[in-house]
């Protein structure tokens, strides 16, 4: 079974600023995407800002396992009816993979109800992110700890809401901490969030940090058919009830009416 | 030390339907206030959709220590931007108390991330709360379980992030279930979700359940002071590092210059 | 791959009682392996506890997947050794699935850290289990809700840590709830705990029963090596750390000595 | 209302350390207690190791309300039956508060239901606690982070379950992070682990630290009355069912019997 996955880039910083285009000739999400294509059961392509409907038509979202999201300079930009395309489509069970900077997307935030905010500092410093759940899917493979020489950091307090699970915590040379890799679930969606990938360092060649985001893209992966319809509150008629009652009280509602949204 | 909280109410079917406004003729929100108000640690205030900014301006959400929210018909006619206020509240510190079919207010969705659907009759049949965790501080007081006679059926699945804590599950005379009582934490607010309140019965007059409010305002208060610039990620430059470190490697951002959002 | 599975029966009272021997020929086990051994992925064998180590050698277990357990009336003659060793086997990776009136055995209560209690009563009434998390894996196939005709009945509340996700709720005739499938992390190993299955009825028989124990297999496989030595701390000598470091201040341990556990 | 505080220190490295006897001499126990003492809602008195029934008879412990724990070298020393006596406690309502080494004591073993092991290392190097859920009643009056300038180091993994929340995330000079602060609830008990507190070090001396036990205090108390017989299993005979049942299918128990523990 193919997981068909989909890399979604801003795009910007490799058009406009020199380092990144030269680091990432094909986008950042074209070097992921070529990272996961290496693994024979997933299928990445690539969407981007710029294109029409920034890539993500309601056709493609429903044919998507898993999407991954980079994002830094541009998520104003972003549609607020392709964002909450985008959340639907995580509700009805599409895995969600929300990486660096885009912990400030217009997605991220509403999944998760919080601001998502944090400390930054870009230094090049030395990260090192420790395995805090061992043998969990996404660290299956790592060592107990790996290193990224240069990296920005970015420091507690993160404005998330306590995760479902914490995979990974950084030490950073500078003196700050981070919960760098945290999952949640969100309707029939498994979302996890992976801190680096700086885009003025080669983070996403780092043959650990491919190895977490192949791993994470199998473990966001569920194999249910998508739910249908994922908003909906249906009334249940009374006749229809499973253990049969009868109606009594005062009603504001006549039979069948659709409910207040 | 008093708690400071306001009883938001829609006041739509108060004012339009006959069996509403004769059961409530202080509205939803004064029935609730007035029961709050015989604790007297707790001074209860209330607001509604039809004053100026909801009645929640700036300035009286900054001096609420606890906000309890009921809506049902014109969740849509909240304002976008009072929404976010009622939000930014809750990260900073202020409890909060979502009520009945508020589970499709638009705070309670944007705090949530997810759909907070559900299935629903209104047939006023009989539901029974079970008490899921012993001798938590928002069922202090109650027996073992506690009947409403008529009530509406909320039933699973319940479109909820997985809860922080499962204080009620409802039983129903027409054979569904349903997690009628959570908690949540978004930023340094608690978050309450209680399922009774449906409009055409007395539900806010029965003893527990006023018991219940009470316990709630009292757990969701979080007496630290409110933060402030909730939603500010500040840069930390090289040189106020904590560890002395030096800046390596090539940069994006000027020192001092403020991140993207 | 092959999910190397071990359905663990305690075998009393179908010895003892011939009712139960009459409806489960090859014991509760035996009827549990051969349905989840129409799975091709899943190879199935059994263990009792009248076998030698009850049938959970150190060699077994450490070839085993995922362990099934059923137990009611001997929980105090499982000995304490081989339910340690479960532990430690869960904990180095091993999925373990806890069958109703094991909610009381050795391993459950260890595992859990909490009294594990409940009401109940046998009285072979309606049990309706609801899907609550919508296409969990564990719930993959089911209809939104399915039925058992006669269940003893297990009441909230239910004396276990917050779940890591609730899967089922159960609603029964005589007015209780119970959160009837549960799962939790320890260590390494997944854990899911399902309700229904009392011996006197042909619950094990049922087809959305099978369904949901074939899914939990499949759920609670950990396919990563088994960790060793799951309970060690090692010391890390000061020469060895990864940022150079001079020894400070009084010490009470010799460099390289053991710990105190 | 005055918390009734105990704190249970091991009081061995005071007897035969002279560099820790010199450092604590009331023991560590007792420099707590009197710490807390400052504060005029809390009445803490200590017990210890040596004392009959290690000083917590079942009397002492039904009016206790909060219990702090130090131990390191004689975990093994204390007596299964009260180490059991006080996780009855714990489900009962008492609070609970481990301290450093006692993450390998048998309480806090049983209660998690995980190994509890960690990496380790004794070079008084330098500790950051940052804070990571702001505004946390246990937080409360700390600044961002502080420090330890001389510390042991506790490194991840640390074999603990998925914390309800995270309050503290260590940084180490050499290299490692640790999950300081986190808290979790059993049965009716709140029960929050912190890290420091090495018994070479004056680090229950430090405000900061001191500031943090007095505030786990506060939060760590359940009002409520202590749950009785807090691992009962009550029957629920068919003629009491809140429901009107009748009996059906083959039964194993006769009425009123107890069920298997």
């Amino acid at each position: 079974m193919t997981i068909k996955t989909v890399v979604w880039g801003e795009n910007v910083h490799e058009q406009e600023n020199k380092i990144v285009g030269d680091l990432y000739p094909n986008g950042i999400h074209g070097c992921i995407a070529d990272a996961l294509n290496k693994n024979p059961n997933i299928s990445a392509s690539t969407a981007t800002l710029q294109q029409a409907e920034h890539g993500l038509t309601a056709e493609r979202l429903a044919d998507t396992d898993v999407l991954l999201w980079w994002g830094h300079a541009a998520h104003e930009q972003v549609s607020d009816e392709i964002a909450l395309r985008v959340c639907e489509a995580v509700w009805a069970g599409m895995g969600l993979i929300i990486l660096h900077s885009a912990h400030f997307s217009k997605i991220f935030k509403r999944l998760m109800g919080t601001p998502c905010n944090l400390t930054w500092r870009e230094a090049g410093e030395r990260e090192r992110l420790w395995v805090t759940s061992r043998n969990h899917p996404i660290a299956q493979g790592l060592p107990e700890y790996f290193e990224l020489e240069n990296e920005e950091m970015y420091g507690e307090p993160f404005g998330i809401p306590e995760p479902l699970e914490t995979v990974f915590i950084s030490w950073f040379q500078g003196g700050e901490v981070f919960r760098s890799g945290v999952t949640y679930k969100r309707g029939a969606g498994n979302i996890f969030y992976f801190r680096p990938g700086h885009e003025t360092y080669p983070t996403y060649y780092d043959e650990n940090v491919q190895l977490v985001l192949d791993n994470a893209v199998t473990w966001a992966h569920n194999s249910a058919a998508k739910i249908q319809n994922v908003t909906d509150a249906p009334n249940v008629p009374v006749e229809d009830a499973i253990e049969k009652i009868n109606s009594r009280g005062a009603k504001l509602h006549q039979d069948g009416e659709a409910g207040f949204k």
